[in-house]
């Protein structure tokens, strides 16, 4: 039996013997990568902090200790020694283990996590309830190198410095983020080495002179000055925090030792590791950026190389580096998404006119404002659920001075296995809540090529949609109307737009099969909706059927009822959305039918209009 | 004739000899001395920059070079050397000159601001510009050290430190923001205090080895090593800024001398300066907060000390001091906004449950979810349009994981002479959007005090949405029902919440003398609106108008239309809200009567129904 196989909890992993403590890393590691090389998954950045991981299980009881993860990337690790090691096979699946922290799993996941950098100011959070309430537990962030380039971070490192509450930041710093790490930090993180022994005598100190309040009060001053004088600063230590580091992530023996010296300083401690992304599989040390975040794969031979797909990411990626060609305006600007928003091609051929501002997606919207106030054409990719972070400065810095900013929202709707923090549901109410933003709709690659080359001839801000993954069956480019008839029909309108149109035209064939006539109409802009040529087609049918990847809250659907409502025209309606809760983690074919948004889920809401009727 | 007087642009400033400066900033201060005490405005940010602005004009020419401003407390002396001195008698109101740097206003006014922090990121968007279209003219952000506690100052610092641009950053430290500045970043200005005569010898340095590149490397390698072991530290040096300071800020000629060398650097500059916050004003240095805002007021005697005036700000602060007596659970949370938000009652007397965390909204919402996570009660009050950088952790944070955070969302609906950047247009919309969470729309304070106590019991995310300044006639409490029917009628129903249920009532008065029987329903909960009570309504008189202080994407009025539409219930409407531009600066009263918002408004949307028919 395993060493692996008797761990359910933070109790077990204490009452190991230390001598066992490599071989439990070891089994992690190979369990690790038996089972993501199965389901896919997060990769690299929990292979990376498997000691760490251990380290904190034998400090804290993360059933009552609050370990807060950022982001959660480098949380499976633990959650195989909290008690969900045999469940992860379903792992990122509908119904199974998700592949973020969660609460609701587990009372040993602190928080939700999934958008990057909030440990810290979570954990503060719980930190001062734990001591306003008298609480008894110890809290602890853990916090990668990328995350601290999100200013979320350093707003709670500022405040967290200066609460003086006991609370441990564990720093992994693995000097890469998704992709490689970018801008001031990195400079930051270079410069934070302290001479050797700096550590030991620390702990000397405090061991001794540091008991004696007036002797301590006195040697401290001198300590300082020296200190000053000595060491080179450090932007931690000037904002509160007391600094330990750094210290190789992968020696557990040291992590524990230092990580529990660390819990019981009972001050903000901002304990500074050094890790590899990968570690332990050869080729993931290699090539972390590839192996962050995988599909199935051969554990022996490792991801095989082969031609990237082509989705609506790359079709986006490829068109504006053909654009950017004979327009020397366009610049590209990512928050450290360049792979997953299909700009490492525009990358490689523009390099000065591509702007990788890492996780700061605030800062890549303000900053592109000013791009476009003097004249740039900037176009910032990033993903439905982290253009959230940018809401304030979409509406203050680029739509209250109607700036020509592009915005390629990709990821909209459904993600699927990332599941609920990541879903693109918001995105159609928060574009249209910004005054003059046009929000396009491609529905294929060809409209998001045309769309594309439409909103940056445009002369204000401008979105457009687009889902993770391919196109559908539908191919035509209807991009130069606002909405287009793709199918005429008597019995009832589906109005549909982007990737759903695909479903709703296999929802007319369906119906047609059993007589019922049904007329498609698209959308392609969703701030100015074609209200005329819906209400035309609902005169006809008398039934409405709006099908649409949105939250119901902010869905075009409503919009159109309320139109109908003003116009007069009485109709049988039926929405079909993501409804007002939270959609979880599962495929996106699973998730789609459940949600009623797949051609027999459309068709079947005309069924429920019919009945009604 | 005064020097003031033949000042119009940059050019003139220049024109200037030295020995005029002076004279001419003390013309400014009377200036703005005269004018902003009658018009009322942005008193002792403005008081701190005279110097500074004189030396920006010197230095740049701001029709062409980009000057940008962050929040814009500070443009006044700017506007006033740029043609718009004159016109100042119309400062903030209707139609007049906008108390913001606004593009629109002037060439000078290089971009928007009202929300702080965005100024290094734009500015650095400009630069880029520049740069990469061969632009021949130069950028500078000025930020005040309040605005550098948010994240998105530390994302645009990191991203702009990294870029080799040529940009000056100016930090304007007057160690205050509007009131005391806090968090681990006033510690960090602490410490960044160069030794007396460091700045010479960089200047010397520069123009001397400098010049010769090979040796330039060598001796930089040395230089380096001496300054680690002997200077303390610099978080801006280390981030790739060139750092020049502490300059005295009321020094204009070396204020001018420093800002063109640092113009000059061609690198990424960060000008630290020292201002008094009110200089030279005398009231104003003593009691800069309370100078910060002011209205009209003689000159001469200084503000009147007065009786603070009840509004839904100093209720909601009273209330939650007194529920936090009988509740050790209960907290307040402030982003830089004690005063504003009627917290400094409850911060006196609880200071150890009391956390203002500075201008960051965003960490202010993910902190207070990681309290009620560990069971407290924390109340984060906040002004509508801040919260908009919020939003994504008011998903993420607060509404995933279900937590009881409550949002005390003051200056929702129209806020006046703040204009364009502080209307609370959107809240409706983006609260709504959060699933989950309860939104109440208070309109009076017995209202807004028992929806508190509602919403501190409830057990999920809840959000109370109230107008700036203080209650109407209607003082009913009537919070326990989701909407209420406040006046019974025939001819048309009238749907509204929140403050503007006082202008529907005086408008069901108007309509009864002319014969017209309005039923007025008041919505209490906007995220769970009581459709039956409206369908009812609805049913019996056929007219419906609904009036709402939100913009009209993500207003309640079309989800009510929208549901009428579902359930077949004709009605003939009209929506009267924000609508779907941007709603200027001017007082309250005149926007509402502009925007048909008033009673006045409001019953002449009947007559428009009425004709329509």
């Amino acid at each position: 039996m395993s060493i692996l196989e008797k761990i359910n909890s933070s109790a077990d992993v204490k009452k190991l013997p230390d001598e066992s403590l490599e071989q439990l890393c070891t089994e992690l590691r190979e369990e690790l990568v038996r089972d993501i090389s199965k389901t896919g998954g997060h990769f690299a950045s929990n292979l990376g902090v498997v000691e760490l991981t251990v380290a904190l299980h034998r400090v804290y009881d993360t059933a009552t200790d609050r370990v807060v993860f950022d982001v959660g990337h480098q949380c499976y690790a633990h959650k195989m020694l909290t008690g969900r090691r045999t469940r992860f096979d379903t792992l990122r699946s509908f119904g199974g283990i998700s592949g973020f922290p969660k609460p609701c799993e587990a009372p040993d996941d602190a928080g939700i996590a999934g958008h990057a950098s909030t440990a810290i100011s979570n954990a503060l959070g719980m930190a001062r309830a734990r001591t306003l309430l008298g609480g008894g537990y110890d809290v602890c962030a853990v916090v990668g190198d990328g995350a601290l380039t999100g200013g979320l971070a350093y707003e709670g490192l500022a405040d967290c410095g200066e609460s003086g509450e006991p609370i441990v930041v564990i720093l992994n710093d693995n000097a890469m983020s998704i992709s490689e790490n970018v801008g001031g930090l990195a400079r930051l993180l270079a410069v934070q080495r302290v001479r050797p022994g700096y550590i030991a005598l620390k702990r000397f100190y405090r061991r001794t002179v540091g008991r004696y309040e007036p002797i301590y009060r006195f040697v401290h001053r001198i300590k300082e000055w020296v200190k000053d004088l000595l060491l080179p600063d450090n932007m931690f230590e000037d904002m509160g925090f007391y600094y330990l580091g750094p210290i190789d992530g992968h020696d557990v023996k040291t992590l524990t030792r230092t990580l529990r010296y660390a819990r019981d300083l009972r001050v903000p401690v901002l304990m500074h590791i050094r890790t590899v992304k990968g570690k332990g599989y050869a080729p993931a040390e290699l090539e972390p950026s590839r192996y962050h975040g995988v599909g199935a794969f051969d554990p022996v031979h490792g991801i095989e190389a082969k031609e990237s797909e082509t989705c609506f990411s790359s079709v986006f990626g490829d068109e504006l580096t053909d654009l950017a060609r004979d327009d020397g305006r366009i610049v590209a600007v990512t928050a450290a998404m360049a792979d997953g928003t299909g700009l490492c091609g525009f990358s490689a051929a523009y390099p000065d006119r591509f702007f990788d501002v890492g996780i700061a997606e605030g800062h890549a919207v303000t900053m592109s404002a000013g791009m476009a106030k003097q004249g740039l054409r900037p176009v910032f990719a990033v993903y439905s659920s982290f253009l959230q972070r940018g809401f304030d400065q979409l509406i203050h810095d680029v739509a209250l001075d109607r700036l020509n900013v592009v915005f390629a929202v990709d990821r909209a709707g459904l993600v699927g296995a990332d599941g609920e923090t990541h879903q693109g549901s918001f995105d159609v109410g928060y574009l249209c809540q910004c005054p003059g933003m046009a929000v396009w709709s491609p529905s294929n690659y060809a409209e998001l090529r045309s769309m594309l080359r439409l909103a940056l001839s445009g002369s204000g801000p401008a979105a457009l949609r687009y889902p993770r993954g391919g196109e559908g069956q539908f191919r035509d480019d209807t991009s130069v109307q606002d909405a287009a008839v793709l199918r005429t029909g008597a019995d009832v309108t589906i109005v549909s737009y982007g990737i759903t149109v695909n479903d709703a035209l296999a929802a007319a064939e369906m119906l047609r099969e059993r007589g019922v006539d049904a007329e498609i109409v698209k959308l392609n802009r969703l701030d100015r909706v074609d209200f005329g040529l819906i209400a035309a087609s609902v005169g006809k049918t008398g039934k409405l059927i709006v099908a649409e990847e949105s939250a119901q809250i902010g869905c075009v659907g409503t919009r159109i009822l309320a139109e109908l409502e003003c116009r007069g025209t009485a109709v049988c309606a039926r929405l079909c959305n993501l409804g007002s809760g939270v959609v979880e983690h599962g495929s996106v074919a699973l998730l789609r039918s459940r949600l009623g948004l797949d051609a027999a889920g459309i068709a079947g809401a005309y069924d429920a209009l019919a009945e009604h009727k």
